[in-house]
């Protein structure tokens, strides 16, 4: 499966259509069309189909999908049948919130470890887990199975935190810092803009003007 | 120009493409290749080539493309020739390092109005920005000519502040609240959902276990 052709978002609504059908399961729904998934997360039902398409055949023509069978493909193809362990660089208000964040402990990820340079913090704790230093980055990394690594530090420490990652062995980054950030090609890197999104919001008001 | 049918990443690219340029500025380069722009920034020239191609003509063949006019172009497709007023609701650790956040002040956007419910922090200032209540929501968005809603609350109270935005006359909402929301057509709605980020990751590294 040449999976590296699979639009990144694919990938997103995946992440979309499994947390709707998660909510159906709670419902104690049985099966659903890909019009009911397309109206309940709001895109087109021929995208829906697309999108499950790249993955094989899902579902019964005239019936649908079983939801609790098409949620549990979505979790295995998304790697959540399985826990990943995350550590976080950088302990500020954009770290914090994102360390608070409620909607990803229930879709495989924990936090194992969480790094600061700032001695006021370190020792001090975030959602029950302690803030340290950076000198025991690779130790924290290898000891605890860390392979996603979150960076919230500011832009001009991000390349050095990322070297630091890499080196300890962590395999993917979630950059929020606003910088553009050099990893080997085995490390897989996501950039998380918050004002790239704000932007695209001016864009598509700039032509409704 | 039909603008709907301008793909997202491509909007997001130009927008990455625009800091790249505008840090050429700085550097005081005043020609560049797509090639160039495509090392810069991580993706293939040919993308470089498609994204601008959507907007027409720019550059010259065998010379590239002038950097502060490429740059000026951007920036007016990206609707940031205009200053474009936020408000944020919630300012808890997601809405606070919203509000700290450095990167999109230089880019057109003020933050002109912050609001929450906890009554201990109404009354206090982020970045100059007194937090208010809720009760002078409307009255601010219409004074200040705010079109942009930030949405920073918990997920249980995300929809009922979607829809005082909307009837407040906010135009456009950037929602990080984990939940899906409705809104009417005429407003343009963009999720920043943090664990689907998480999930893209986990995708490929899952794919190459």
């Amino acid at each position: 499966m040449k999976v590296y052709k699979i639009p990144e978002a694919t990938v997103m609504r995946l992440s979309i259509y499994s947390r709707y059908l998660r909510q159906l399961m709670d419902e104690e729904k049985e099966t659903i069309s890909s019009g009911e998934i397309a109206i309940g997360v709001g895109v087109s039902s021929a995208q829906v189909r697309k999108d499950l398409a790249y993955f094989g055949e899902f579902g019964t023509r005239g019936v649908g999908y079983k939801v609790e069978e098409l949620y549990g493909y979505l979790m295995k193809i998304l790697g959540l049948d399985h826990r990943w362990n995350i550590i976080i660089i950088g302990a500020g208000k954009l770290g914090s919130a994102f360390a608070l964040y409620q909607g990803f402990m229930d879709r495989g990820f924990t936090i194992s470890a969480i790094m600061d340079v700032d001695e006021k913090i370190i020792g001090t704790e975030l959602e029950g887990v302690k803030i340290e230093a950076m000198d025991v980055l690779e130790e924290r990394v290898k000891a605890r199975n860390i392979t996603l690594g979150v960076i919230t530090v500011p832009a001009f420490a991000a390349q050095e935190v990322t070297d630091q990652l890499v080196a300890s062995g962590v395999k993917a980054i979630l950059n929020f810092s606003p910088r553009v950030l050099k990893v080997p090609n085995e490390v897989i890197l996501r950039n998380v803009d918050l004002s790239v999104n704000l932007e695209v919001l001016s864009f598509y008001l700039a032509f409704n003007r």
